[in-house]
């Protein structure tokens, strides 16, 4: 291991500890993965190890190529394959899985995320797509690689870029965010199931509720991201 | 007491000491037993003991045969013929029961608690049965005692072993739920509660959306349980 | 003040850091009462002072008979003269007044908080009822007293004892509990918001649902309450 | 700075720590601010900076005359703007934003917030009203200070003052309140958003329940502000 790949360790396994101290895991559920795009090796929680455990020589180098675990004797996270088909297919650095509430709940009942309001389009550039549900052959086969071939699929369908909507619902499953980082994943992960929370309640007590206009979400996302951005101090 | 029953009582104390801060309960609701089946003693919480002064040594010994308790001068709880009964059908280590929200909201509501997901399909394979109200027979003649047998009979109505579905929900009352020691059972009693909140505002916000598919459900279950399963470290 | 009150005053004051503590109350919102049946003395918590600076001496002594302040120069809670009229009409110990969250939220529905089990008639016989609205006479008069007024009223109407139910809603307004001292009514408050998020839930997900047969609501109630007890270990 | 200053600052500083600390908001969401009315200078969060790395000296003094920085090289907070047109039409002096869960649901779903109960009437004197969607042009204009305008439309379309009802919420934004300073305005946003956490179970569970009568409403208004106010202790 690098020193490159040394600091990635430390903020994987950091990143897995914010997860778990921000009420949107139980148990031994959720996971998060960074990548070092240079040495093309992912590092993911190690399977059904307890958070209170975990240390950064837990995390478990995956190779990006072949999915084969690189110096360690640790099993990785059962679904490590579908965080290296993210990996292969966007530019980012950080994926995380949960089962946090709320959203889970939406992809229970197969409805997208929507946007509704500026707290949403600060973050994600319109509606969270719900995947179609896996049929038996992708259940039966790589199920895990499976899971994240239709995240792709789902995400190309809805017509939107990896970065502009950084998470995707799985049907009948739970919601994968992304990022640059791994923290930046979990930040997203947080933000998804707070505006879950959001869209159940509006769902119910304004089915029919006017969208916000094109024009307002395009100014919140652009306010805080790219190059005309005028959020913060920088 | 021998050795074996001493750690049973210990662990029976914590497993109820571990119920009383899930929020899974409120004031002296709720209660945990484990069995031996050598000595075919079950060990249970005393009835309305305040859990800040519970000890190892509260436990109360109630035999399974004949329901008398062993050497105790503590009455156990009142429902300890429930759990008798499920101890007589179902090759458990350990019951709890408790009236945890949103579980207790659909006993309530006289729905079961359907598997939506993943998450459900992870801990029980398939929905989690409720039972029929009791008659005015059964809850003159041995109330608690007939609660049990309502329990078993549900599952059975249901076509699903106690080792697939660890949990039901008994109307108008609230779950109860097992698993291979006292421990597991206060896990599913958590699992539970989880996922009857989901499961409340998804049918909510879409009453009629599709079920995952049984591959689905048998999948995540079996990734988990028995001998093909490939989760965790072992 | 003979040692009889200071015992009252202490455990007045205590129930009121407890209602504070509990969750129930917001702000200055909420209040304790406890009564001296020998002194016909009423204690109860000062208008508008934060919990966090309250003691045993601010609690306020008033007159049962006359509703005057004896011997302290705050002013009592300005719904004094609700809590007056319950202790008037109802052999009770206690009164507790609060705005919890889903109690209230039944109150502005104008809704009856539902006997849907078995958590609800362990601690109160059957529905807990809403009153009316008050008249604009009846607001612009003697406003707090007559709130006092139509809580006895409703009750009266369900055809119920205030020993068997020990809370009613006030339309648009909020819940009064009560008990046989301020501690029981601080228990029954909490025990109404618990059965309040309950039965807001099973109202909206199963709205029709069957109601729990009369001879199950007995068999609970009486296991906790009267001569044939069995719950506990006296 | 004179000592006038000074203290303001430290006060809207403390006033953002607690709105740090009331879960109103997330991550670096949500901004305070106070005026000095007779250096007509407003003091605001820095835009986008983490609320534990806050002091008294980041607060950023802005003119409500013409809008600019006084002596602060930070940038202030986005809304700026926003908080300038309320500052120059409402006689308040603090603002609140926030994006709070239940209150910013209602702005999604373009509702205004009930007024269905004396909670509600203690504080606000009838319904919050919801904004109109901004149109394109003031979005694509001075957006952030179209935001205040619209807010100053929606009280006066509803017939209020600004010190009767001192919130609105902003169509698919979120809620702004006030106050005479910071702390009342940060008190204001606490109550809005559990007013909303009850409006939006009592419009599910009881569309079309009664509304208090005006006589309710006035009554608890007048009881705790202006000149007959009989709750407190001065």
């Amino acid at each position: 291991m690098g020193t490159g790949t040394d600091s990635l360790r430390e903020n994987v396994y950091r990143a897995n500890m914010e997860l778990a101290g921000s009420g949107l895991v139980t148990g031994t559920f959720g996971n998060v993965s960074g990548v070092d795009r240079e040495t093309r090796l992912m590092l993911i929680k190690p399977s059904g190890v307890p958070y209170d455990q975990l240390s950064p020589a837990h995390m478990v180098p995956v190779s990006i190529e072949n999915g084969e675990v690189v110096g360690s004797d640790l099993r990785p996270s059962s679904d490590t394959p579908t965080h290296l088909e993210l990996y292969r297919a966007f530019p980012c650095g950080g994926v995380v899985h949960t089962h946090s509430e709320h959203a889970t709940t939406l992809a229970h009942a197969g409805l997208p995320l929507r946007c509704m309001g500026t707290t949403h389009a600060d973050h994600f550039r319109g509606d969270v797509p719900v995947t179609r549900p896996l049929t038996e052959e992708e259940v039966d086969g790589d199920y895990e690689g499976n899971t994240g071939l239709v995240i792709v699929e789902a995400l190309r369908d809805a017509g939107v870029s990896p970065e502009e909507v950084a998470a995707v619902l799985v049907a009948h499953h739970g919601p994968f965010t992304w990022g640059p980082d791994a923290h930046a994943a979990v930040e997203n992960a947080r933000i998804l199931e707070y505006l879950a929370r959001m869209d159940i309640h509006a769902r119910l007590v304004a089915p029919d509720a006017r969208r916000p206009d094109a024009f307002l979400v395009d100014k919140h996302y652009l306010r805080k991201h790219g190059k005309n951005a005028y959020y913060g101090q920088s």
